[in-house]
């Protein structure tokens, strides 16, 4: 273990801990040093595999004297607990998205937050997509001119289950989050929101009263239009894309393929292959580059990590949605609230 | 002049009158007999090209019997009596979009067309674009299952003169109204319309107190989801797209281009030409199939071409847009009304 | 007729021929006065569409006074006989490719033509592709820095009868002629030919001694490679496509599609319909674009259109490709022969 | 150290050492023991990351006991020496392409390799990219018919040093090799080679005598035809592309991107950023799943690793096109020789 490199906790062993616990391990400048889970086989698995240490207590990382760093990608239900006890032992936090599903429990957290200095990020993992982030420079360069229309459309593979459904807090506080924070990346001053959710096809949302096929459509201040296409399930592989339009030109990010092969016959051509099946495969290189960035944030350096007020905005605005679907109404956001 | 062809009046020698006046020459079985326009010079002219008679009043055409059919293409405004002049001549109309701003009026005229058996047509030309069509038809035949999802991009390349959308009655009835029926075409059964539209760029707009961006949001009765995306402006040409969105798949219609050569260098790759100008271009081809699909239904055979009803309700639908950007509300869709 | 039109001739209505009246009768500049072919009911019929006159006698329209240019579609076999009683007529000439199968026939027919002022243009009909010659004016532009690497793929859609195959004087000389001159057209200074053929498919081929797959690599005085590919069978579609390689960059034409729409599901995605049946398609506008520089020529003023050389170089090439597939080696081009 | 896992050790650190230590890094079943270099420091760098021995003796890991197979990754020169003597210590070999620049000394070595049962595999790092290796699957699945026609397009960024050029044995055994192995890949059968090389902008070719731009055309015993088209340059970053034709259709593997973004503007549309720019990029799944296949070889488990045959072959090709650039004619491949 080299003196420079980074000690980290990770709290949570799930898919998404498993991720981060892989980025470690790729950067040079990380080491996992301690990995908490309630149920200890997954975290001993994951520690053995890492030459760390496991336990189901937070605390046992938190007093190690091991950790330079905490991620945490536990149930959502837990953030704010987690949170709150890594600002006291001034452990550095990564937080997986969404703080808390509450806006009262996140606005009693942020005092908290922002009066310590103890670095904090929200794991909004797409906006250090390289080709997302590519786009957002040229935007800002002055590429396509100034934004008119903001189109992302963002389809996962399949349902989540139930079970997993029941614990989400609904579609736009689960899936939906991502792209209210894409939206806030690409323009930061959304003033409305109407929103419009259905039924199709997802049992589980049915069941639930949460929907699994929603559309956004939000305005900045400048009245500039965001749309945001959302379903539970996509043939095609995950569907990530987004449309930046100017009056100068357009900005366009595509799906991501799995093969360079192209087939052409009598009846069709240049058919590919199904594109990435999901987030693991879709955003692997942005996970380690969140964490690249998140290194810079712990040693006080220029970080492009989300923000405290980046994870409650994008909640705010997830609010907003269900509000705007239950009422049929354009909702308008208050800053001050 | 064959025994065989349909002998065709045409009012209005604009821009789209010549589109008409070129797709009947070049359809075998139409002739231009009768060019109508208060502007003499101009009915002139093209009645010159094309071997027809011309006038300044309807009137004259329409009591030559030399016309088996008329193809209105004059300002908005005069449609309606044009068409109530067609029908006592008892001679088929194909009559140019929108069949008047006012859905009043569209509604005196509807008992008039719907109780003479002369045959009439809305010039909704994108439903003959082949690429559309050949999307309906996949998303009929199950291709990528019930539709769920239906995306309409739609941006002119500049907007029109301030004097020209002074007599447009507004964006939604104008340029959306297009997209409007393009998403009757896939959808037809739409409840629910919810718009924003925005000035951003064009002073016309903004004096008239018109939109020059605009986003619409709509739901059929079964919950899929409508999203239409429109500009006045498009640096990159005219941009005409669709994406048909259903559990098997997706169908994507893309933009036409101009050439078949790409550039690559060391700072870009697979650079094509700007996208196809404007509709004369895109849908050169589509104006031509509608004319032949006018002909069919002429001659009491089995049509594609589109209703008065289908007219009205594209107006509905506009004017459920206006009102839903005035109110920031959804507007629900009262078929009765 | 206008004064300004200029009354064309056309000799041979088969396939080719046709394609030549369409595009008489698409360029307002031109008007088809005569019609010949042995075969005269075939060259009644289109005469009659175009209000022409027909006969089976070549020399009838030459003597009519009422032609002020000659298009040569007729078997290749005829082509010289017919040239030079054009010239002798002093009506300019528009002759398919290729001149003669026979270049001793060619060069004895070149002092005529060369000392005539007898306009005179051989029908290369892709050098008028718009995205061809787009990538050649692109190079001559230094886009891609000098040209290292020429590629042609160029592959019919079906093997000709093989009645007609017996007439085409071998692949080479009928197919790939086409690509001689477009190599020539990007790289004029061709010294050297290597081309192998192979018998894979076509009986027709296996049974005349002919091939129906072809490579030939070429090399210019300046060391620039170029390779053609050939088949006399494309699953896909007519398959014509170029890529031109330099040191700053590429420049790729690819195949045109007939249509837009992209289709996507959970085995293949963004497959598109298959591409352009043939050169009727493929060079609609190419035809159009050729007789429009005809058209010039014809007037004394400058012109794109293909010379006696140009016809003369593509068939040495044929000849030399020939040579060396019968004989395993590379051909040295000799200019003086 | 697992017991199950392979220990390797690696000779040479270059830049394709370097790639292999970071395979064996990445597999979990491997692990790299030993590392030898004649320049000390080298190895010892790599050694220490990877907490290995170092030498510069190739002698120390093979007697180490430590070592379960062996990756030989130095100069060509020195390759047949190296596989000499792991055979003789019973190690399994990994040994770069080429086997060596001589083909008698590749004949010498043929017999002690194959009568061994030490197993020994060629690194052709191509076969294992998934796009390729997914076009031949589709191949010998009968997707395309019968192979007619196969294009290899394979361009480096830009020319070795000359100093390193002087060493390579020329384009043809150096660069070419790869595609020669690419074709069997396709193609075991050919039969005929025919090859040109121009010196179009590298001094250092022009000074070695060597080429910097090479075109190649081999044949099968079937008929089929094969091109390779080679550059030392590619401005628009590494171009690695194939085309496989049949009668029933084409496969085709285009370049990796390195973004997802796609620009337009009102002179240009969907403009990509550069491909990607070599090698390491462009294979580096490529050679972790070399490596990989090399381990079943090593377990003594079916394997898709190249054979002696193969890595012979393809120099017996290279020679064969040597000759044939040199002499101007196609040169046939006498398998006996």
């Amino acid at each position: 273990m080299s003196s420079e490199q980074l000690r980290f906790g990770l709290i949570g062993t799930g898919r998404i801990g498993k991720v981060h616990a892989a980025s470690i391990a790729a950067l040079p400048e990380t080491v996992l040093t301690w990995v908490v889970d309630p149920h200890l086989a997954g975290a001993e698995r994951i520690a053995a595999e890492h030459g760390a240490s496991a336990s189901a207590e937070p605390r046992r990382a938190f007093d190690s004297g091991e950790i330079d760093a905490v991620i945490v990608a536990s149930p959502t239900s837990t953030h704010a607990g987690l949170i709150a006890e890594a600002i006291e032992a001034k452990i550095p936090i990564l937080c997986e998205k969404p703080i808390d599903l509450d806006i009262e429990r996140v606005d009693e957290l942020a005092p908290m937050v922002e009066e310590s200095d103890v670095p904090f990020a929200v794991g909004f993992n797409r906006r250090f997509d390289r080709s997302f982030a590519a786009a957002r420079e040229r935007l800002l360069a002055g590429d396509v001119g100034d934004l008119e229309q903001l189109m992302i459309i963002s389809r996962d593979p399949a349902p989540p289950t139930i079970e997993n459904l029941r614990t989400t807090g609904g579609m736009f506080r689960d899936q939906t989050i991502h792209d209210f924070d894409m939206a806030r990346f690409f323009a930061p001053d959304i003033v409305e929101v109407f929103a419009t959710g259905s039924q199709m096809f997802d049992e589980g949302a049915a069941e639930l009263s949460d929907f699994d096929t929603a559309t956004v459509l939000m305005r900045t201040a400048g009245g500039a239009q965001i749309t945001i296409v959302n379903s539970r399930h996509s043939a095609i592989g995950y569907d990530q894309r987004i449309e930046v339009f100017g009056g100068r030109g357009m900005l366009e990010v595509g799906n991501a393929g799995t093969s360079l092969l192209r087939y052409s016959n009598s009846s069709a051509v240049q058919a590919g292959a199904p594109f990435q099946h999901f987030f693991l495969e879709r955003y692997a290189e942005a996970y380690v580059d969140e964490l690249r960035e998140f290194c810079k944030l712990v040693r006080g350096e220029a970080s492009r990590c989300s923000t405290f007020a980046d994870g409650r905005e994008a909640l705010v605005l997830a609010n907003a949605a269900g509000l705007s679907a239950r009422e049929g109404r354009a909702v308008k956001i208050d800053r001050g609230a």
